[in-house]
């Protein structure tokens, strides 16, 4: 290991460490292939092979029904918050909006350039703080989808629960945050997406996940670099996909199927999150900003008392080796992003320092 | 150098071995910085510093002039097919597309669902083998563009001079496959785009440079991701970047920059080409398929006498190490593509392999 600090950032993030060092030692010359992975065909064996595997591993650790479609996209979510509505979004239909954060505001954005949308469920009035309870979520009747946002990198929130979308309508999820935190039902939703840059892989490759059904929506008037039917109809390949990004994030994958798959993730990254929130919660001198039933285990955020500490506390924990700990330029404060590849030990030493910071500034 | 060999494929293609070197040997900790490439924030001072270095050096590369914007994109040149149009076919306008091979096709395929088009210069009824005289070229005043296909992968041909296009008429180039091939007078062109995998990188980053006024085109009401003022008013970081794909970019800019800019790796080019398209003629055996002012330096195709042999000479060159010479699915034959990267001494190699199995077979 030479020189690796502690990595907070929230996108792009820390990678396992074991996945970077097999992409060092074959970015030469992949074995038996005598080139990089970088420099070979998309149409060859070896890397039919390399997407056919990050497929199969996807599907085999989240258990996706195979009446689920896996594809391997560009653009970011970002992207996602247009192809969503272009494909899904029918005519004379509305699409339904959960507000949770800044995203969801960018996803609604888009949508509303296709058609109808609602807004359901905002917690806007109280800075994104928390997620909405069922109570205050009210859908649309026969709406095209039900859009929310898994987990809200900037606000620091997470959905616990799934809202409860009336029968026949698809959840669509933006999970680009949490996506393989934990284990996932995903028969529960219509179509699921995920920039790969916090828990799946380098920034330039998008994880979709869509259900066969939804892909008759797909209108061949649309362009073809936008129209899931395209993409899946050619297995991610109808022209050149991010390959690169695609081979390290099946690497991610099969990392997390040799440590325990999803539910050995998901008790190291409760083990995580506890230990984090527990001591922001154990005298008073840190602020959590999310409210307790809808903190995130994945961007973990908090305030200090003054901004002047907080400056501190940011340039003393950089100094210290932790970096990425400065809060989204949208709401301040701090944020440390504890992805499923950040080391528990990281947490730890973390956690030491802020009691020793608070010991000096408290 | 381990167990490499000679990659001949169409894209993703090789790379220069001293960048793949510097790649593996920062992969899990940039110097200085303590994390990998892949995982540090696009808004972080370490990426700032790798995408502003990439861009400068492109620009001092081509001798970019100051009113074009450099932007690094994603979904290769197919999105570009669509971005073009949706950007620049304002509403009342033409928009030309001179038609000579599969891409220009596609590239039109999209431009037609946006608004009016034109084609132009045709050579489909000879198979695309050869580039549009002049006089076949037939442009509609005041068009909103015209679109060219500088090097055509697929049929082995190549743009030798550029369309007379009417004055004010912005000139569009998909220039995927000779980029920075040789010298380029950028201020003859209204945007040029090309797709990263074949002459400057891994796949998954796009290469845009327009021109300052044509972004006033690009109307409000266009999807975020596909709007290019956007991307040049953020410096290509409206939303997470390729990080990864652009920094390897910027390593094969400054591999090209250190030996001998453009100039140089024209000269290197008309070598390979030289040699292998000397060969090609020498006595008949083999059959070049591209009309002789029309070749491509890049992508040199042609036949043999009957599939039969071709097959053999496939299967023969392979197991000698000679990589990817198959022809495109579309049209057959032998296709080697000797981008910037291939290395001199590969088609050296190839020539002598050639003339033996002439020797042998013809």
């Amino acid at each position: 290991m030479t020189d690796r600090i502690y990595n907070f950032s929230a996108g792009p993030a820390v990678l396992p460490l074991p996945v970077l060092e097999e992409v060092q030692r074959d970015l030469i010359a992949l074995p038996g292939v005598g080139m990089s992975v970088m420099e070979i065909s998309h149409r060859s064996a070896p890397f039919e092979a390399i997407i056919g595997a990050a497929e199969a591993d996807i599907r085999a650790l989240a258990g996706i029904p195979d009446n689920y479609k896996v594809l391997f996209l560009q653009g970011g979510a970002t992207l996602q918050f247009s192809m969503v509505p272009l494909n899904l979004l029918t005519e004379g239909r509305t699409a339904d909006y959960i507000m949770t954060g800044s995203w969801a505001d960018k996803a609604l954005k888009e949508a509303k350039r296709v058609g109808a949308t609602h807004e359901t469920g905002s917690t806007a009035d109280t800075g994104y703080n928390r997620i909405p309870t069922d109570a205050e979520l009210e859908f649309t009747p026969g709406a095209a989808y039900v859009h929310m946002t898994a987990n809200n990198t900037i606000e620091g929130t997470e959905w616990h629960r799934l809202p409860q979308v009336p029968e026949d309508v698809p959840l669509v999820a933006d999970a680009s945050s949490d996506i393989f935190s934990g284990p996932v039902d995903i028969s529960k939703f219509g179509l699921v997406y995920a920039g790969a840059q916090k828990n799946l892989g380098p920034s330039g490759v998008t994880l979709v996940i869509v259900r066969d059904d939804l892909l008759a929506r797909s209108a061949k008037s649309l362009h073809t670099m936008l129209n899931y039917a395209v993409h899946a109809e050619n297995g991610s390949m109808y022209n050149t996909p991010p390959a690169f990004g695609v081979y390290v994030l099946g690497l991610v994958v099969k990392w997390l199927r040799a440590n325990g798959g999803l539910e050995g993730i998901a008790a190291v990254n409760a083990r995580k999150a506890g230990a984090l929130y527990a001591e922001l919660d154990r005298t008073g001198f840190w602020k959590p900003t999310a409210q307790p039933d809808s903190r995130s285990q994945m961007n973990v955020t908090f305030r200090l008392a003054t901004e002047d500490l907080e400056k501190r506390f940011v340039k003393e924990a950089t100094a210290a080796g932790f970096d990425g700990l400065k809060g989204h330029r949208a709401v301040g404060g701090m944020r440390a992003s504890i992805y499923n590849a950040f080391p528990e030990q990281g947490v730890t030493d973390l956690v030491a320092f802020m009691r020793e910071f608070e010991r000096v500034n408290g």
